[in-house]
């Protein structure tokens, strides 16, 4: 059976309660160097959950995947034709306006499972907002996970287009890569500040993906197989469905009135 | 070959140039009643795009199909829980923010192929402000086409989950058709009307789908059959493959210097 | 007795019921060449209100006149000086104020006269947003029709100081129109396009009025008669009078309660 | 030969300069209580500007009126049943698009002639707003002006549907004022507060008109007379024509370059 | 005891009551010319509030100091580097915010001490936004007061880092003042005008600092002394005090319904 | 001398030079409990940027203190009285238009140095926004560092109120800590999720601090010192620093032409 929420017939979603899960893909189409797709992070959010929804269906949750946000906030890669951007604003207008139409159903719960690294600061804002303004429950969950450590020569900076991105594509649609064409590109000059950084570093920058190489590649994408593609899939999937089983059982906060707004 | 554009690297877009047409088709995720999905209009515009552009390429267009935007303007549909839907505000900026990144490719041609009536008012707003706005030319198409007098029970109100939309998602997906719940629900005192309708009478009004029925539904679905499904999306497709030859080679505009901005 | 309403003291609008409709005239102040004044269609919207409303008073409605929104959105004239203009965002706060004013007295009904044809997209867009935030009726009926056959060498193209129109002016205002520099600017391209074209062909496009002409007129004023803007004006005010009178009695949808809000 | 700029052709238009003057009647529609019409403000700025710039022009200025703002800022009427009125953001975007609409001109004066003291705080806004923006010159002018000490029994309060203001409706459109029906309503809790008052005290209050008195009226408008009105209405209009004058010889400012944007 | 709110700790503030006022230092940072430091109005604002609240609590009123807005509408020095400025909808913006928050708590009177006059139209403005939005009783006074006839020399044009301003800081923190690199900068061609001028004349207009002189200054701060800025600040700060008494105990509203709300 | 760049006159600012950095403190006013000052956040992020500053600044580095931002985005403490606090929308306003006036300076770089926890996300949007928009270098440092092992009992879940944010207040400003009200409110529950949970987490989710315990706190103040206070400053403001140096130096961006606007 479907679990594409958007397959069901409209009064079936009377059916959905308090303990149904929608979960939100959300991706980007963005340049990711000539190796790449433009739809990677689509492609890999959709993916991801298309399979962790499906498991946990089948584990027992009622959980229902939400039409994939295929264009989202790529203002890091606006440099490079071909990336289709929504402003920030653009972003939290169009998850608010999802937010109202949740909502609207008996269900209560709304994950975002993310590709796209750039979205990631905005739904956390986004988390707060939907709670406060329409009484949902919120949640963030990242669409790839894998071992960070698994590619020394990328010095943990391989966060666009790298070996661990560009495997998983092999994995999922290895048509769409071409590895010939892909060039390591890893910011070493960025391992030389202490403080200053990416996510594991305490002082956060205003980057764009120019500021590191031409290609916008950060990483070295010669180093991805599809074997470790499967891997990472294997790996983020799983989190993704035990996310998913922490969501329902999450009982952490003072119950909600339903619809409380500001 | 691919006509997803999202499915090009990136560096690949520096080779589109001013003939190239993208194409954006726009969708809805709302009720259509209980024998429809959720995702009519997004799966007759995507399908209907697929086919035209896959075909305008045949005959040696450069043509790309866009991310379908699946979530658009409802909100005559709001009052249905399912009912996934964007704001005008919101669909504006998303749009302007797509024609922002249009025009930062060589592509200087934006075609709407719309699934969704509900869209076709505000769209039209938008054409002109992308237009002015990215000097981008601007086009709308609908999605679906058909003999609006092969149904003369439906009075010409087969609008919303009626007899010839319910026949296109017979012929292009029936596993999401469920016939047997189909009810008609023809509005047949809006013919007593001479001037107030819709689209074929001079004087429009504010409506929202409860307006006609409870199942939100405008239109006899009870009469549709695959083997019109079939007449309708090969006249759907091939009007779209004539309106993207018409518009490659469209000359009525003086020519918009690039990038002109008000 | 004056049928406008702002010539009414404050506390007479308590008066006002449910059957009251109120009509707004929306013209605009944009540029129609040399022949015709800036204030066309802000002219032709508030005497075709005027007299449907006085007629419509006559036979008993109880309709009044609200003052004329002159300055509306022209954005298709924004080239040519003189033109004042509102974007799309302004219009429809504007409208959004008025229809939360009018919300406010016991009318529930709203009906836009509308002589911009660059107005009416966007108006249909406002006629479901006033009606489902402040539960209003709405209505849009143009102020102007005729006979679209009359003048056969505009192609079904005179939409903008064309014959019509120009004929119209020169009955209501004849000083304003000045016929002798009146010149033919019909853009007889878009009648090769068979799909592609102005309101009776399936495909719009995003154009401005100095895609066809440096004048900015599309039509041919040159045939233009005060005689055939008598029988423009009766016809014009026959429809809108025969309008207001479907719209007391129009009973097609549910009643909304007052002040439903979203 | 017509003043009002929107009954030129548009082609005209180009005949401005920079000495060209653009007057802008700012009225309201408002409850002015049971003995003035709604549109009270909006009668008062109209035919101020109207006869202070056919003055001004046949002294000689380029003066031209604008189509009259009717609806405008009158937040503190909402209560009134009747009283249209915009929010302060929409008439700030109005503003503004007037302001972008006459920046394309070869005009570069505004003046706001305004009948609501509702909006004078706002306007003030406006005019550093458009002059930053456009580089339009800009100035305010209050249509209406006379003795403040005219009505000893209004305590100076008369700002309202009062003495003053009655007067001259009165002489404008006897036909509109029931004085019948006029109350006194002078807040004269008011007076006694040394600091906190209206214009003339140090500490401004927010205020809405129901604060004084259920009809909204503050002043005394059984002193109105006619002759007080003609009185009031020579002494508005020799000011305005006065300060056109000053206006066109204005020459503090430095130059600013045309089309300045921030 | 602190007088400061910030500097309780949150459940105290359940203790506040009706009668309770809130006053809001508003100052700003900008160009005040060579001799005064970019933060004159926000250090005026600051200390006559400082006092002034000290002094009406000494004198058993329940008043407290918010947090100093710093950083306001300055649009007119934004041409000077140093110049920190709000526009004035993010000025609206957080203006609103504050009196949401505000309303949450059970104080119902907000009081504007406002040290820069390039706020005061907007906080006018802002009094009657948050009185209709929130039901807040709303003040604005204005943070400085004087002779204004102390500096016959100054021609009434003192208004900006003139004499009074310059004698003011002098008093407060003379080490922030330079009175070697002063210099007079009085507009006297303003003097000219009978109509058009700043708030003592009817005529309103659009203008920046710069259009007046190349410092920013508009006074003569070489007239400046200690001595005089110590007179000012009694004026001042017993100006602020009694209005606060005013405040306490201002009956002329019809009382308003708490959270009234549009 | 001071490094408090409000402090000095306008013409100062144009000896900055693209070496120069300016750092804005960013805090909140917001519940912390019954044992801290609404003010905490404020009040640490302002010390800390002071000492740091004063430190670089000792070392050569030509930074400078702009005016605390003191109400910041605390929608999570919306719920308690005193809380006084911005939409995101507003303080995205707010930082943008502050760094429109610093890219009118010569200086290129600003840096927030960060108090509040529930800031982080959307100043993070705001690094790339200022970056794109105005081309100004961006970073983003918390204000407050510390051993995150040093109280076990808190679950490394001390992050509001708790027990080094108490020490540190107590370091600070004894006076305004009264640590007999405190009590300890560890949300021990998350513990048991693996995924889900704050900044160390995978998942984030939107809470607001009521979820956890009616006091707002989460963590254990009960266990806070002055002398661990004293050494949380000395870290954060070692830190602080640090990271002024390296940012100074940081050279990984391609460079950014001065003004670069989307």
């Amino acid at each position: 059976m479907t679990r594409l929420l958007a397959e069901l017939p409209g009064p079936r979603i009377r059916d959905l309660d308090e303990r149904s899960v929608l979960v939100l893909p959300t991706g980007s189409v963005e340049n990711h160097g000539p190796h790449l797709p433009l739809c990677t992070d689509a492609l890999i959010a959709e993916e991801v959950t298309r399979a962790a929804v499906s498991g946990a269906a089948s584990d027992g949750l009622d959980v229902w995947q939400l039409p994939t946000l295929t264009v989202t906030k790529s203002d890091e890669h606006a440099w490079a034709p071909g990336t289709l951007w929504l402003s920030w604003q653009t972003l939290m207008s169009v998850v608010t306006d999802l937010g109202r139409s949740i909502a609207a159903t008996p269900a209560r719960t709304l994950v975002f499972c993310n590709g796209h690294g750039g979205n990631t600061a905005l739904l956390q804002v986004a988390l707060r907002e939907l709670r406060t303004r329409f009484g949902l429950r919120t949640f963030l969950l990242p669409a790839m996970t894998g071992d960070p450590e698994a590619f020394a020569d990328e010095l943990g900076l391989g966060i666009h287009g790298g070996a661990a991105e560009t495997s998983l594509v092999m994995h999922l649609r290895a048509d769409l890569v071409d590895l010939a064409s892909a060039a390591p590109s890893v910011p070493a000059a960025l391992a030389g500040y202490e403080l200053i950084g990416f996510h594991s570093k305490p002082v956060s920058f205003g980057w764009t993906s120019d500021d590191f190489a031409e290609s916008g590649v950060i990483g070295d994408p010669t180093l991805a197989t599809a074997e470790h593609g499967r891997q990472v899939y294997e790996l983020s999937v799983g989190q993704a469905r035990q996310a998913l089983h922490e969501i329902v059982r999450f009982a952490v906060q003072q119950p909600t009135p339903r619809g409380t707004n500001r």
